[in-house]
């Protein structure tokens, strides 16, 4: 199967010519969208959410990943490889926290190259016939060639304390995974204490509760309403745990 | 054929796990979504929208439904069968429409229990691992038993004088079935009377008109403009029938 | 393959009961969407957009467009075969930009009927069956007669200097081609000067730029931020070109 995980939306053009392509490389892989809208040019956020939804995929599934605000500059291409599945994309840090909760792990720079190669289109040119070729069972040997790991460049926390993404019900995402934090601990976002519970239904209508998601994250919620236009919470936002 | 209606939205991760899970667990058979807007965490107003868009689906079709506020709370997981289609989902009255123009109806409660079941996430832990074993060809007997239906408790109308669903254009259609009301009814709408008309481009631009959408709700639009915005219409807004 | 553009949306339940339909006829065949939100209601705009897109995918390509401001009213429904794609849909336009590009073109009315026709949605009942078809590898003369073309009556120019599509960044393409523009032309939009760059990269964060496109449209964009709300650039804006 192949997964994708990009910020091109799902109505315009990008996400149906990504489609198109894997079709057309791998005609009997099924393809599904996972996020659409992870945080637009945003990887830091991105790597994140990414590690925390990757890994309920069964192994040897490829992951097509596209959050690529440098695309026609001069950041690498890469296929990073984490315990069975594989991940193509670019090197801009989106795959930092997979690789660094894998127990195995390896990078390789892509080498292949399409006839054609747009400048700012290298989801559709690039990345998905790599993706696809690598469903079809091409070993990722035959596309790219080992690359050194230079994410402690970027030194990413091992969790991210900020909002990470908004979803459709208004509920926001932390990058905080929600095992590690006390049972008891409280999140504070835009100045709001927010206390744990452990489903919506357990809080009044209107109360803000943080709990850990179906995906392992430390997710806040209203019951009934919400989050983020309650409490003003968008990508990016800090938040702080007290203990 | 399974198809999806939900309120989870497509973009987000949660139609795509559903997706993922569904092809996982019956490779062969095709999904497509037929909502994944419907009314966010509403019942009622999903009950009359199901109702009038899943019979538009050949019998043998499961319909993996899930409009479930009360998720990880006591409501139960429901099997419906009506008039030959399935329909998977939480009982909270969102089959009740459906199974009341229904010739021939039964329901079971759902006893399969996945390996793991988050609390948040029904949709993708167990009804779509039910949906699709249905879809396969298993009978609802191996995974669910014969339940009472309570849909009397709730007593639903027949029909619903409210707007149960904003579509894309802006046009507002009604939980009223337009071949039950007479053909020259008007309707009333935030104080707007409206009247019938068969096409938009029967009317001049800009004016509002009700007419018998192609799934037989009786919808409310303007030609040329939005109804939504220009009426102030909204979802859970009432309407009333002058004869 | 079968890809639609439409101005559906996708969530809602239009491109859903199209992809049954699609399913249902013609079961082996691929779809994808490639625009689901095609300027709406609007054929002119769409067709320079739809003639950009469309020669993307390979000969044999069965397109499905449905931009229908006049559907119930007497515009005729049609096939176009264009350097061997075929396009379903409505004759009002939409096929105008794509058949005179054309090196070789043919229009079929299409005069099949299914046997239930609703008023509103052809798209569904009439378009998606036709399209399937041929798909599936019936040809046009089964299920449509050969036409006259009536584009000259719209007489719309070879080029659309006008904002034809807001993509999900906030990217605004117009309806320029943009290698037929000079290589140091600037647009004006909205009173703003805007000079070329050949990539987002390559410019200053909050810079406009122009740049053709993976498609070669002319669009403008801003790096690291959206040109739409920036520049308050909307469909159907005009552009003027400062060679």
């Amino acid at each position: 199967m192949i997964a994708l995980f990009t910020d091109f939306g799902l109505a315009g053009p990008y996400t149906g010519q990504v489609m198109a392509t894997l079709h057309h490389v791998a005609p009997r892989v099924p393809v599904v969208s996972l996020f659409a809208d992870a945080p637009s040019a945003r990887p830091k956020p991105s790597a994140y959410l990414l590690a925390a939804y990757a890994v309920w995929f069964p192994p040897g599934t490829v992951l097509l990943c596209v959050v690529d605000p440098g695309v026609g500059g001069a950041r690498r291409a890469v296929v990073a490889e984490a315990d069975g599945r594989f991940y193509v994309g670019p090197d801009n840090g989106l795959f930092d926290i997979v690789q660094r909760r894998a127990g195995e792990t390896r990078l390789w720079e892509i080498s292949w190259r399409p006839e054609q190669l747009s400048a700012s289109f290298h989801g559709r040119d690039l990345f998905a016939p790599v993706a696809a070729r690598l469903a079809a069972g091409e070993p990722a040997a035959a596309l790219a060639k080992p690359a050194a790991n230079r994410s402690a460049s970027r030194a990413w926390p091992d969790d991210l304390a900020e909002i990470v993404y908004i979803d459709h019900y208004g509920n926001a995402m932390t990058g905080l995974r929600g095992d590690l934090l006390a049972q008891d601990a409280r999140l504070v976002a835009n100045g709001r204490k927010i206390a744990p519970a452990a489903t919506f239904s357990a809080m009044p209508p209107g109360e803000a509760l943080w709990y850990t998601n179906s995906n392992g994250l430390a997710e806040i919620a209203l019951n009934s309403a919400r989050a983020d236009t309650t409490l003003e919470l968008a990508i990016g936002g800090k938040v702080m745990v007290e203990a």
